[in-house]
């Protein structure tokens, strides 16, 4: 976790306060459409409201820089902490995550005061070296939210019967792509983060893995194939699906991705026409895992994904700013359609260690019961990601920016 | 259901459109301190935002009186019904009860213009004649929406840790009294509302009931009673309690009324210091029958209080302004402090039929598995309660400001 | 509570000690056609293997009889009143109510043995005088779990695939009977029980109501006349249904009465067709509420019942041998066909007063949330009932043999 | 899936007729201590009758062998299938999985009427070459079934507060041993079954994995060690546990494996005072990871755990024959005492594809959300378990012999 990759030059101290100063603005930015209604409330216990993303993050930085590292430092406020801190058991305890929507105070204002006062506390903090690595962490933690504030408010939206809008305009279109397959020979790859450059923990640490021969899509799966899934009996189709996948099927009316309702799908731009050729998104891993079943492939694993994106590997492809989503850089979508389920669960890798400390419960304690995604959503933060990240999510989950990328044995 | 009370002068068309804009006019007034968050969110199953109160009665003017009774009139906005029915199945399906904290647009200021809009629209229909008693019908809904105007934002602000007053001050101070009994020597008694003052369906027909020789008390039970049964384990004596009412304790972690923590209690005004003298409140009809039974007395039936109460009927005694709770009228509390459980199920009169189309849903539909509470409390409207006045609530419930009178066999 | 109603010879001791060895001897007969596996299971929370209730009713004969009053009594098994206790919390702790299909040890065969040795320990006690009260009590109490036994016996039987019959033989036939009404004129009537035959305190004191002019049927609603409601969509139509009813219809899907399917219904005999013109059985109160409001009547309360009943009252009129089910005394189907809801909650009389002692749990603590249900059904023991007699349920079971007669004001 | 594993003489037919009946023989023996009651209760979803598992293995062999394989057989009821089917959707619709506890009938009886009549009908295919891999297939799963029908009794006989044991006897003792370590250089290990011995379809396809160097306790972690770990707070210290491991534990308030009280554990033999020396079980996946958490070691994968192995199999090992649990064979425990938990998920491996058909669904299906157990427990079959056998739990369920052997980094 430090200074820089190794293809991309050396960001100086003024890169790091300014990539900070960007990343807090940015979430400012994409809150400013919403009335301190829409960001208030909470949708379903998954998701969080945009005024406890805006004060989260916020906490993070009050508490793990400036408390922890300005002698003297006062909390804007003693009473916050509890509120705003997530699931930091070392923390002590907190609100609970499910009536986080009845957080009516602070104010919206009162938050943003909070955001504004940390923000300017933060200034002294960003030219000292021995904390870069916090920095840099405090960064990639506020674009995280950066991106959960999209679908959480995608969520909270769309349970309004008059399907409100957040940014006005229509849905970019798509073309349509033959697949092509990238092959891959199998052997000893290298995987997993290394070097100085900020990853995350759960990134390393970089080691070998055995490949056998394989080939990865080298397109997504699109809405228009999806369709072709559901008029062949996809969801009525047991054989097709994992055990519990198919309970999950049953037990919850599962027809269609979420968000989609006729020719239409829900966006943060409202209820939009779905195009044919776009990438299917909001899909679980059990729909994943089905749709590759009836196609004959299978889900890469998290390791195939890797080896192939290393080359392409756009030293932070992609993808948001305030104005909201923008085309995806990188060739084939591998970084800024959707985040893309692979196969693997998400463990840890051999050696892996989690930091010391209350940063230490960031990633670590969720390595049961999940699944590792690869790549990049429309809604992820440009630079946010890379080759080596490791999102992940419960199986049933799909409020996320979600889709899909075959693969199959060579 | 029409002109005026007996013992009051008769109301002229100006005094109906008096209160007409009087109730208008208290509806938001109550809800002039709350932020648009705070009139946002639901916590409750049971209760609803502010918000939703505002436009629900407003919906209720719009469809009951202007849509059925102007021709031509265009509804505010046609999706708005859908929104802010509550339980009208002949009006239509609408959207889910649970999910009211959900809709953040309209906004308030919309809700408020919707509101402006009506009141404005109803202006000419208030001198006509043949509207009269569906316009009592509104305004009374009206003010029964106040009172869960408040109970329900009482429910929300004690949800956030940091415990959030709505309005200054501190609670008012009480005396201590003591117990004094009303005898009565039984016999045929007529009870239920007739002539032509307003009064809701269900208070009807009046009837004549059959009562044995009793006393209801003079006074109603304190915090300091209520503390003498915690005190001598009133919580954990099975024997007190009704089975279902066990089981709730049990199930729940009862030991207290809601809202009580420690030596205080939560208020509109914040946590407040508890006074020893004043009503108990917040308390299910399980512990009000515990407590009667740990007292060696009863609750009395809903026809032995009115009898008592019809001798003490303030025409219209109570308790509401925009400014919070004011002193109840009406001697020995009959009126103003707490609703007063008794121990009738919540059954029809004899000869009982509700009212033809939509509006025959307001009361008759909901009598089964729910008890009849007498009085008013300190958030009941002035003016809106009566002796033959039934007010019904689940056993279970008490999140209104409810509270206890005894009773005893003589 | 005591010796013979008046309009019966007094029953010698030898009457009570013959009735004790009868009613012992009948709960065993009813169970003999069970296998271990059938007498062990529980359906659901709300029933109870029979195995538990041949053991439940001896543990109320030891407990209540020989241990306190048998000076040196040992108990059969210390740790069995610990397994079928059922509800008292004077008793102390006890296994769940739901986990009672749990107990395959005792068996069946160990269970009877302790039938065996209470029956004859209680021989001596038979004559003694100051326990005639307690004795009708256990004899009432073992035939009310004799219904029970066939009714929970019955829900377990249904839930196996290959529907079993209990008993061989095809359901008697029915015939069909023109409507008639006992009109009623009003006034004052006395209600409840008084005397020295046996009743349960609940059905005490005897006191005055005053009653309406009214009419209740001569006959039972009919299973064709049931399907006349469900043919003109009465559980679609939600305007017949209080709001309780309703809730509970969508929410279970309820399209029919329970042990309905197409034109059979499952009986202790197995799947039978189902007789046009039997007394329609196994439905909710809030069925036979909404099937009343569609026919343009209503249900009567338990006192119009109880007055018409007590000219019909046929000394102990009805029901149950070991055979099965034998065609019902006393005309117009008042007792033995099925328990007729009622409108009214079950509530205490006036001046009512639980038994002290554990005893005192038997009816009182069931007084809120459920309502009266007047008469006897097919599974009612012979001689069980009177006019007097208050059966209860909570308004949304219905796996007892529960129907309804139709009420109207005159 | 053939005929022998290269290091034992190949079976004749005649080894693979003998095996079909002793694994028959087996199965009725372990059920033969139970009564007609105990056979037919379910304690919970997971777990299902005794009766049902005798029925259930017996439907295999008639679906897959008899029904597939012999021309004309008939079914020995056209009913059963429904009632005994497991969880093959390929073969219709079934009994739902939580109400398997209502099948009283068919009785005890005629299940084992059942078994007998298959186990006569299967004697003239045993020596059928092209069936020998289904027959393999049968045994193996009647096998499993005798494992369960074991875990499941005991769950059942548990919740019966008198702790009734299903064998007599007392648990044997243990011995204390000092933890030793295997050493495993890495490198290249080949994992996975191969050749003609019988294994299931997840077993395989054998292929090349890479193992970082890593060392695997020569012991299991025993009941003293998990009481230190209880005193040391383990249960209550967050920073230990897996965030659903936590959430596990605080929503069941977990503080002991299952089956423990003070000093004592529930076993077949009833309750027995607990065997410091012996190895834990009836431990969570999530509780396995909190202890080598606490003990500064880690899980091993189910490739460590497998290569050490390979060197111990002892060719179908171990471990249960009618009279109970016997003495584990195979050095170091690692058959016959407990199932250990890895920290692999249950995962397909490359290239695995299940098999055509309704047999396709055994293992393929459940690939997700559960973790690998390697080993075998005091409950498996003599013979049923070897070196590259995957065991699949939930993470959260421990109804089964579930103990742990730690791995640490080399």
């Amino acid at each position: 976790m430090a200074h820089a990759k190794p293809h991309e030059p050396a960001l100086s101290h003024g890169d790091l306060a300014g990539r900070f100063r960007a990343a807090r603005a940015l979430t400012e930015a994409l809150a400013a459409p919403l009335s301190e209604a829409d960001a208030t409330i909470q949708s379903m216990d998954d998701a969080s409201p945009t005024k406890w993303h805006l004060a989260h993050v916020t906490w993070f930085w009050e508490t793990f820089l400036l408390r922890d590292h300005v002698a003297g430092y006062r909390l804007f406020d003693q009473q916050w902490p509890f509120l705003f801190n997530s699931y930091y058991e070392a923390e002590g305890k907190r609100h609970a995550r499910a009536r986080r929507g009845m957080i009516t105070r602070p104010s919206l204002a009162e938050v943003l005061a909070y955001r504004a006062h940390v923000t300017e506390a933060m200034e002294p903090m960003l030219g000292r070296e021995e904390l870069r690595c916090l920095i840099e962490l405090g960064i990639a933690h506020e674009q995280q939210h950066q991106e959960l504030l999209l679908t959480d408010i995608k969520h909270a939206l769309v349970q309004n019967p008059l399907g409100p809008a957040m940014w006005d305009g229509t849905s970019n279109s798509s073309q349509a792509r033959e697949r092509h397959w990238h092959a891959h020979p199998g052997g000893i790859a290298l995987v997993g983060h290394e070097g100085e450059s900020f990853a995350f923990d759960n990134e390393g640490p970089r080691h070998r893995v055995l490949l056998e021969p394989f080939a990865l899509a080298g397109t997504l799966v699109t809405n228009a194939e999806w369709q072709a899934f559901i008029d062949d009996g996809g969801y009525r189709t047991a054989s097709l699906w994992l055990s519990d996948g198919w309970a999950w099927v049953q037990a919850n009316g599962i027809a269609a991705p979420d968000y989609w309702d006729e020719d239409k799908h829900f966006t943060l731009k409202g209820w939009q026409p779905r195009e044919p050729d776009a990438p299917v998104t909001h899909i679980s891993f059990y729909e994943a895992d089905a749709f590759a079943t009836w196609a004959g492939a299978r889900l890469p694993t998290e390791f195939e994904w890797e080896a192939i994106a290393q080359s392409h590997d756009p030293a932070g492809g992609n993808q948001l700013d305030a104005a909201g989503p923008v085309a995806p850089l990188g060739s084939d979508s591998l970084f800024g359609d959707c985040w893309q389920f692979t196969r693997s669960a998400y463990l840890p890798y051999p050696r892996y260690q989690p930091p010391a400390g209350a940063v230490g419960e960031y990633n670590g304690k969720f390595m049961s019961g999940q699944v590792v995604l690869k790549g990049a959503s429309c809604a992820t933060s440009r630079g946010h990601s890379r080759a080596s990240y490791r999102n992940f999510f419960y199986p049933h989950q799909r409020w996320q920016f979600t889709g899909l990328r075959l693969a199959k044995d060579a």
